[in-house]
């Protein structure tokens, strides 16, 4: 499916650091597209130009991402968006309703729009397609490039935590070989973003520009259930590798709720702790704080029988009904070694389950988020 | 009015410091209160305790407050909170049901319950209150003693922020010479902590141990609006000086909403302000940065328009409909100058507004989270 897309990664000044920061993908056709965005009331330029393409047309074509500039809080961030859009459409000869625009980066300052226009007006050919280029040409912030492929399926992200100078965003773009109704791929996309990309957390502040699209080329039939595991793997892993990119991050954090007794609930509390701030930074040094677990379970609206819970850090049972004894030394110690840590709450009333990633922060979250300065 | 106030300050070894750490405050009678405790579920054995004596009896006569323990996680923080007031009860020679018993401290370990009896029974006699060595007794990582005095109130508190091992809890007394009618006292009590205990944020997280009362002596005519004001400004003082002792923290960050539609929108987004970690983490290090505003505001459940709004930082309009050009430099060594930095977000669509108190957040702050290892 890959030889059948092309791209263009270009450098467009965008970038301080003068990298390649614009990316052109060309699908093969027109692809049914599902898109979701983030809810931030405060949106990105190139937000509100695409939603509005996307909701007149979702059948894509060519998507357009720039890196190093969010488009976003500057009153011509819309009005750049077309003009990106038409550029590209008279160059490609695709019809603009068939443009997608994404913008990442920083936020409040103008693109250099001409710059964009001429790299763009000045393209001759289009390349195959290059996963780990396209993830590197969207990257900001990220440590390392970000995407996965597998059979009929692949996708590549940007984003690591919204960390550095409003460099905000996570963006996340899968393609399908598989034929979808376009309902069915509406419901897999909504199922499996609330459990990837909507089940972490590095510090809690969300984006002006978050984005998260699956396209399907439609070529083959494949079994749904094969078509959704694949889409779930690449989005799961995606998320995960931006949580292992939360900067100052040295450990991912797994926080598994079960046995509540609604699905919402387990969702909030296990999303309460995996935000906790003192939780995050207990980790980062390796304590096996329960009482901080406690204490993030029980301030959200559900209520928590702390009479009936048990809590387990890495298999450890450290609370049962009441605080155990237990070797704090050792457990530290394996919190210290492992990459991943497992928090386990059973709430012990019903049968609803939900497991979110999160990372720990550390003195180099204060370091890229505090020392930089306009 | 503090003549007729008799305490007690006591080392009973609950703190690892061996100091102070057990407070006894008798009332010259039983006296009427109004108490708020933490919304938790999650709760300290002396909040279950005081709560369920509170809510039979309103009147209390003595208050036993220990730091250095959360009385927290453990099955026998109840039945501690008993034995330690039947012990205070049969020395002072007072009705159990006027002891009210609160905690501060380390979640999920034991009371050591015997010293602590021991230490009540050893008592031979109470001195005058003194408000500076009280305020130290409870106090746990606090830089700083808390209190504040008036004509015809007074209070004191404990609290950082959520801050060290568990160390989480925010205490704060106040007491009035005034003549209060029941529901006055109540509706007053509630609109004060909306306003200021309710309006603070450190990190986010929330104790299990948090109460607030406010007692009256009843032993004056004042006129309401002048007690009002006394406990408005004294709750208002103690709130500020908890947020400028949260750990790490270089500067108090006030943030008014003004012009919102309704109260509720106004008071959601100046917290969702001032908890944005990415924010705190800009201040704390100089940065003028009005996108990590505009998209803390726009990320709660209310609508911002904007292609209206206007955001200030220390007086300079930064966004106006648009972001704007404005002197950074400047604007970053005036940040760097002042102890509180007021950031003034107008809606322009209603005539509600709510002002909130955050703390920047440094590296002190991963400091003690992070190298505390049990």
């Amino acid at each position: 499916m890959l030889d059948k897309i092309l791209m263009k990664s270009l450098k467009a000044n965008i970038k301080p650091s003068k990298k390649e920061d614009l990316l052109i993908i060309k699908l093969p056709k027109p692809s049914f597209s599902s898109f979701l965005f983030t809810t931030n009331h405060f949106l990105a330029g190139s937000v509100i130009y695409t939603k509005k393409v996307y909701e007149k047309n979702p059948y894509v074509s060519v998507l357009v991402i720039n890196s190093g500039n969010a488009n976003c809080g500057i009153k011509e961030s819309v009005y750049h968006s077309e003009l990106i859009c038409e550029a590209v459409s008279k160059k490609l000869n695709v019809p603009k309703e068939e443009i997608y625009f994404f913008s990442t980066g920083i936020i409040g300052e103008a693109l250099p729009i001409e710059e964009i226009i001429k790299a763009i007006e000045k393209i001759e050919n289009l390349e195959p397609f290059d996963i780990e280029l396209a993830s590197k040409t969207i990257s900001t912030t990220d440590a390392f490039p970000k995407y996965v492929t597998k059979e009929n399926s692949f996708g590549f992200a940007k984003g690591a935590g919204m960390i550095n100078p409003s460099m905000a965003t996570m963006l996340s773009f899968c393609f399908t070989n598989a034929k979808l109704q376009k309902e069915v791929l509406k419901d897999v996309h909504k199922d499996i973003t609330e459990r990837t990309f909507n089940a972490i957390t590095v510090d809690n502040c969300q984006s002006t520009n978050d984005s998260f699209g699956i396209i399907t080329l439609s070529e083959k039939h494949i079994e749904l259930e094969d078509v959704k595991k694949e889409l779930f793997d690449i989005s799961k892993s995606l998320a995960k590798m931006i949580v292992k990119d939360g900067e100052g991050s040295n450990k991912i954090i797994k926080v598994l709720v079960k046995n509540a007794s609604s699905k919402e609930k387990a969702k909030a509390i296990s999303k309460a702790i995996g935000s906790s701030l003192l939780l995050k930074t207990a980790i980062y040094g390796g304590d096996p704080n329960w009482g901080r677990i406690a204490a993030a379970a029980g301030s959200t609206e559900f209520f928590i029988d702390q009479n009936s819970i048990q809590i387990k850090i890495l298999d450890t049972v450290v609370y049962d009904k009441t605080g155990l004894n237990f070797d704090k030394k050792a457990l530290s110690q394996k919190i210290k070694e492992r990459d991943e840590i497992s928090i386990e709450l059973d709430l012990r009333e019903g049968e609803f389950c939900f497991e979110s990633f999160s990372s720990s922060i550390g003195y180099e979250y204060i370091k890229i988020n505090a020392e930089y300065t306009t």
